[in-house]
């Protein structure tokens, strides 16, 4: 059934799924196509056209029931699986990055941290005791982690990958501007530029103001 | 000009642009289609395509010169201007993206950073001392400043947002998942939601694996 899916639909699951959760927590039972539309700046016909993918939720005016949706959602992200993940680099985007997100809930699991800063060596984040980057090969052979967080600069991601890619590392969440998927091509690489955000912001703002 | 670029090749500048910096950092004066297809993921002839939107660059066999198409590029973006920002939250995210960022190449100048949390204000991040957010008013009206950068929770944005708004500031670099643009359809909001980036990365594992 997933198969069906299009990469339209799917890119539009996480925002469907935060919205949802947010509705649970708050003890929401169910939710009208409208108010859907409305969070995800779309039409009515559009979130029922997306969920009717998933099969047969939701009928005319009783709207969707909020758990089913979310939990059906969720398990095509496949969230509801756990792959174990290391965190290279415990600087300041690192830091961020292992306190702001409840990784449970995403789908992955964070079971250690690595920093080549001694400074920051044996300092605690999540409750997991930060490593010296030394230790990264023979933790990754004894451990199964399929998953590296990266957040650090390019350069340091440059000499590292070959020697996570020959541990088996094949997905990667990249704060880098290393470009991981061109050196790899059976990588899964999600890319988070910063920067390219901060840009296309300057350029609606310049654009809106001509 | 500018007005006939579509918003498929704007989207592709910042990542051009980026390349373009690195190249021009390392001495490179001239670059082939090819070599911009092959960073970019696509083909020389849709580079080619995209480049000549921007007016007559290159000569067939010659590449691009580099300094100059960069510098198109920036202006285009609008990064020749400086638009003044204000930092709010000083926490893990907000210590990132302070530290982390060349604000002033991506045509941003951050001028202040607000923080409630009283163990970190008065702490300096990028050479400017953070201040107790109950100044945010005072500082915003008697400074120029049209953007604001939020790295706080959805909880701290929902009350913060009328006030920054009333004060004119319609600009947001937003981290929270606070829909701002929901709430006032006349900002120009870019939103970086890094959980959903997880679950597309999430989901591609497992659709790989399938």
């Amino acid at each position: 059934m997933t198969k069906d899916i299009s990469i339209q639909v799917i890119k539009r699951l996480p925002r469907y799924y935060r919205f949802l959760t947010e509705l649970e927590n708050n003890g929401v039972d169910k939710v009208s196509s409208t108010k859907l539309a409305e969070v995800m700046s779309s039409t009515a016909s559009q979130v029922r056209q997306d969920l009717n993918c998933f099969g047969g939720f939701g009928q005319q005016g009783y709207g969707y029931p909020v758990a089913m949706l979310r939990k059906e959602i969720g398990r095509i992200l496949g969230l509801d699986k756990t792959h174990r993940a290391v965190l290279l680099g415990a600087g300041n985007l690192g830091r961020a990055i292992a306190t702001h997100l409840n990784f449970d809930s995403l789908g992955f699991q964070l079971t250690a941290i690595f920093e080549k800063d001694k400074k920051l060596i044996g300092t605690m984040l999540r409750g997991i005791t930060v490593m010296p980057d030394s230790d990264i090969e023979d933790y990754i052979r004894s451990n199964h982690v399929n998953t590296a967080f990266l957040t650090l600069p390019k350069d340091s991601v440059e000499p590292l990958i070959d020697k996570l890619y020959a541990l088996g590392i094949r997905n990667y969440w990249n704060f880098s501007h290393f470009d991981i998927a061109r050196k790899y091509s059976d990588t899964i690489v999600e890319n988070v530029h910063l920067g390219d955000s901060l840009m296309t912001l300057c350029y609606r703002i310049n654009e809106k103001n001509h």
